[in-house]
């Protein structure tokens, strides 16, 4: 499949190298075509990889990963195009964290909205499913380095999208607990959860962690 | 020892009857002495419950819960009197959870704030320790309800107060994982993790959960 990562950081070169080694053919998009970083990951990605701006990888693909800062997202698929955008799933992986007032960084959006909300509306006709956002990179694409079973999330308004993404985060990353919280709606829940992840973070002392839920029998 | 319990709720309810079953001397208090709900509870409890007016419990009492709605705490701790806290701990175990917008509730209070630290700075000379507020009022007083480990947290700026805190919900409650998170700045953190809480309540068609920490090693 041709898989769009936009951002060119941690969690999009993690995701696009992932990606390609199981075989889908993945651009990297960024503000400007030739961005160092994406050149370097498409030297080490070999065949399958390519990269351009934001409006040309997501012109070519079927699927769309926005692995941009929170701050930046909305900005980022500007300039990716609605058209180009338009009818296809985009799976949002950012959080809105705002680092402008020190650390512990805050929400920018939060509570009564979400960024996966705010996406959403501002691309009506583009199916957005709020994913993989609660974890680190590493443990995204490879969930069998914690112990035991975990779990991760999607919310989204289209049943077909989420199901899409399921299926690619348990057949292709490996994941064997993927939680439909319900619509985009609930992406609040997930982005919020990061206040919680960012403290947990600091107690662990490693990002390499997760949660997963445990039920009465 | 002396413990009141400010709040006739069912967490409340619950807290208060597994302190009197590990032979505390418990008061509930609320907004008037003779609430129905508390002497319904005093005359299940036994002798080693009473009732009374916030104040009254609070005077008493070595240890204070907090167990009133989120919406009312600070005016059931302004009742309770600042000097009847001063000096003591006082478990947090609210929500600044919003109802009045509909279902599902948000905060009145989020992000770059919390309903512990209002607390904490309407009552600086008081201890106190955000704890139980991520989990539902069984599952507070009876964790082994669920299978296996799972997590609980506390917060707070006092560190004796959240070793107290610790003894009772370990040795008393049961509990086997209590995770200091930090300074009450870190209740951001639970409070906020209950967005995905009420989420994962309507999806696990039950509120009898509780998250474990899968940490990589």
């Amino acid at each position: 499949m041709k898989i769009a990562i936009l951002g060119t950081g941690m969690v999009g070169e993690t995701i696009a190298s992932k990606l390609v080694e199981l075989g889908h053919d993945v651009k990297m998009g960024s503000r400007t075509a030739g961005n160092e970083k994406a050149v370097a990951w498409v030297q080490k990605a070999g065949p399958r990889a390519s990269q351009g701006t934001f409006a040309d990888a997501a012109a070519s693909a079927e699927l769309i990963f926005n692995c941009t800062l929170g701050a930046g997202s909305l900005a980022a698929l500007e300039a990716a195009g609605k058209e180009n955008l338009k009818g296809k799933v985009l799976v949002d992986v950012s959080n809105p964290l705002d680092f402008s007032k020190g650390m512990p960084p805050s929400f920018f959006v939060s509570n009564t909205d979400s960024l996966g909300e705010q996406i959403q509306r501002a691309f009506p006709e583009t199916k957005v499913v709020k994913a993989l956002n609660t974890i680190n990179a590493s443990v995204m694409v490879e969930p069998s380095r914690l112990p035991g079973e975990h779990a991760t999330f999607v919310s989204g308004n289209d049943a077909d999208a989420k199901a899409q993404v399921k299926q690619l985060l348990t057949e292709g990353f490996g994941w064997k607990q993927v939680i439909d919280l319900g619509d985009i709606t609930t992406a609040r829940g997930t982005e919020s959860y990061l206040a919680l992840w960012i403290r947990l973070w600091g107690v662990l002392g490693t990002p390499d962690f997760n949660i997963q839920i445990v039920k009465k029998g």
